[in-house]
C-alpha cells in the first residue's frame, strides 16, 4: 500500500513534533515542510526533506494527501485553515474554545466547496480531553465533570513573569491541587472553580542586584494572572534554569464523578489523565493519528469539516477492522 | 422528538442495570422486558412496565427501536444475538474475547440480511477499555500498554472458594498491585504478567468447627486459581459478610507508556481508569449510551454489526453536533 503523504505548514515546536511523529508511523511519509521564512534558513531534523515557501504551496496540491497546519490559534489558523482547505485535506489544532463554531463554519464551507476533508481542534485539549468529556457524560448522565491541567508550562503566565522589573528569566507551571483531585475522586462532587483546582509555581532568575522581595510581591499581586491563585515564586540561578526548565511538559486530568442506581446511591468514577514529557510532541502525535483517519475518510468520499467527535476510533489505528476486533476488543 | 423505545431481553443484574440506566436518559423509554421465566414471577424495579415471555418477542418487533440483550456470554449471547438481530436492532455485551470474530460474523450476517443494525461487545472491557487501548496505541506508536483490573469481584474465583470444604460463604476480589501500577506510571515499561499485576483477596465465612488453617491452605494452593498469585484469606463472620460484601464493585486501569522524540527520549503516559461502585449498573449505562448511537446510525440507514471502534463519539451524546462543538470541545 502507498504511504500517506504528509505536508507540514509552519515549522515551530508543533511542526517539529509532527516531523518526528511521522517517523513513528511507517504508513506515512513526510513530503515537505512549508514555511513563511526563507526556506534555506529552516533546518529540519530529518535529512533530505524539502522546505518550500508557503507562498508556492498551491504547486504541491497533488503531492500531499494530508496537510497538517501547525500555526498559532490567535492569528494564523483562522486565516490559514480555511484558505488551505481549498487546496488540501487539512488538519489543525485550533484551540481558542470560544471561536470554534466560527472556525468550523469557515473551514467547512471552504472544504466542502472544493471537495476536501478537514479536521480541526485536534490535540489533547481540545481533542482527547473533549472526547473523554463526551464519552463520560454520555454514559454517566448524572454527575459532574472536572478538568485539571498540569503540571505544565503556561506560555502566557511565563511571558507575564518576564515583564516584571528585575526578572531576567522566568517560567510558570500550572499545577493541579492534589487535595482538590482527591476530593473529586472521593465522589463528593465538590464545587471547585478553576482557581480552587490549580496553583501557580514560578521559577525566576533575577537580574544582578534586583530586589527579590519586590519581584516576588509584583508577581503574586499581578491582576488577572496571579492575584487570585496560590502562587509560589522560586529564585534559581541561570545554570539551574537552563538545565531544569528547558522542556515543555504538560498534562492533566478529566474526571467524571457520576451516580447510578435506583436512588442514585452508587458512585461511579471515570478518569482520564495525561502525563506528557513534551506537550508539542504529544499534540503532534495526536495530529498524525488523525491524519491517518482523515486519509481514510477522504478516500470514502467524505468532505467538509470534522472534529474528534465525528471520527470513529477505528479510523485512527493502522490495524484493519478485523485485526482490531480480534486483538484489541 | 419521540423517545428511543428500549426493550430489555433478560432480567438479571445487567437487565436491572439497564432498566435503571434508561431512567437516567430522558430521550429514552423502556417499553418492556422479555424473559424466559414466567412473566408474572418477574418483579421489575419500575411500576407499569410490562414483562413478556421471550418466546413471543416477535410480536413486539415494531414496538422496540433498540433491544438490549442482557444474557450471559457463555451460552446465551452466541445464540440470542444473531437470532434477535433478525427481528430488531440489537446491542449486547459479549465478552468472550477469543470468540468475538465468530460472534461478529454471525451477528453481522443476520443483521444485514434483515436490514438491522447491531452492536456487540459493549461495556467497559470489552468496550471502553478497548477504545482507550486503540486511541492510545494509535497516538503513541512506540510503547507498551498495560491493563489492570480491580478492585473487583471475580465470579469464577468466588465460586471456586465456595467449593472448598468448610467454606460457608466466600467472595474473591481481584486487586491491582500498587507497586506494579507505580512502575508502569514511571515510564520504565516493565515486563509484567497478569499475575505480577494482580493479587487475590478472599473473604470467607467458615462453617462452625471448620479447620481455618486447612481452608486457607486449600485456597492458596488451588491450581489455576490461586497458587501462582499472592493470595490473602480473611475470615469474617456472616453478619460482616452480608453487610460489607453485598455489592459488585469493579474497575481498573489502562495505561499506555510511550516514547516520542528524535531518539525516543521523551516519556508520554496516557491513563484511563474506572472506579465502579456497581459493575452491572455501569455496564448498563454504557449500553444505554450506545443504544442512542445505534438508533441514530440506524436512522441513517446503516446495517450490519458494529463495535465500539466503529462508532464516532458524538453519536453517544444527547447533544447535537453544534452543541458539542460549542460546549464540549
Amino acid at each position: 500500500m502507498s504511504k500517506i503523504r504528509i505536508g507540514i505548514a509552519g515549522y515551530g515546536n508543533l511542526g517539529k513534533g509532527v516531523e518526528l511523529a511521522v517517523r513513528q508511523n511507517d504508513d506515512m511519509e513526510l513530503v515537505g515542510v512549508f514555511t513563511r521564512r526563507a526556506p534555506e534558513t529552516v533546518k529540519l531534523l530529518t535529512a533530505g526533506i524539502p522546505v518550500y515557501p508557503i507562498a508556492e504551496i498551491e504547486k504541491y496540491k497533488d503531492a500531499v494527501d494530508v496537510l497538517i497546519i501547525c500555526g498559532g490559534s490567535a492569528t494564523d489558523l483562522p486565516e490559514q485553515t480555511p484558505a488551505l482547505a481549498k487546496l488540501f485535506n487539512v488538519i489543525d489544532s485550533f484551540d481558542t474554545h470560544a471561536r470554534i463554531p466560527e472556525h468550523f463554519a469557515n473551514v467547512d464551507a471552504a472544504a466542502k466547496a472544493n471537495g476536501h476533508l478537514a479536521m480541526i481542534s485536534l490535540g489533547w485539549d481540545p481533542g482527547l480531553f473533549s472526547l473523554n468529556r463526551v464519552y463520560a457524560e454520555s454514559i454517566l448522565r448524572n454527575g459532574e465533570t472536572y478538568t485539571f491541567w498540569g503540571k505544565g508550562v503556561s506560555q502566557g503566565h511565563s511571558d507575564a513573569i518576564r515583564r516584571v522589573k528585575g526578572v531576567k528569566r522566568g517560567i510558570q507551571y500550572t499545577c493541579p491541587v492534589q487535595s482538590a483531585i482527591d476530593a473529586v475522586r472521593s465522589g463528593s462532587q465538590p464545587n471547585l472553580s478553576t482557581r480552587d483546582k490549580h496553583e501557580r509555581v514560578c521559577y525566576v532568575v533575577a537580574e544582578e542586584g534586583a530586589d527579590k522581595a519586590q519581584i516576588e510581591n509584583d508577581i503574586k499581586t499581578m491582576k488577572n494572572y496571579f492575584d487570585e491563585y496560590n502562587t509560589t515564586v522560586n529564585f534559581i540561578d541561570e545554570e539551574t534554569f537552563d538545565r531544569e526548565h528547558n522542556t515543555l511538559p504538560h498534562g492533566g486530568f478529566v474526571i467524571r464523578s457520576g451516580k447510578t442506581g435506583a436512588n442514585l446511591e452508587t458512585n461511579q468514577t471515570i478518569e482520564y489523565s495525561l502525563k506528557l514529557g513534551s506537550n508539542p510532541e504529544f499534540t503532534a502525535s495526536v495530529l498524525a493519528a488523525y491524519a491517518r483517519a482523515l486519509s481514510r475518510m477522504a478516500a470514502e468520499g467524505q468532505t467538509g469539516c470534522k472534529t474528534a467527535f465525528d471520527v470513529a476510533p477505528g479510523y485512527l489505528s493502522p490495524l484493519s477492522p478485523e485485526e482490531l476486533r480480534a486483538h484489541c476488543l
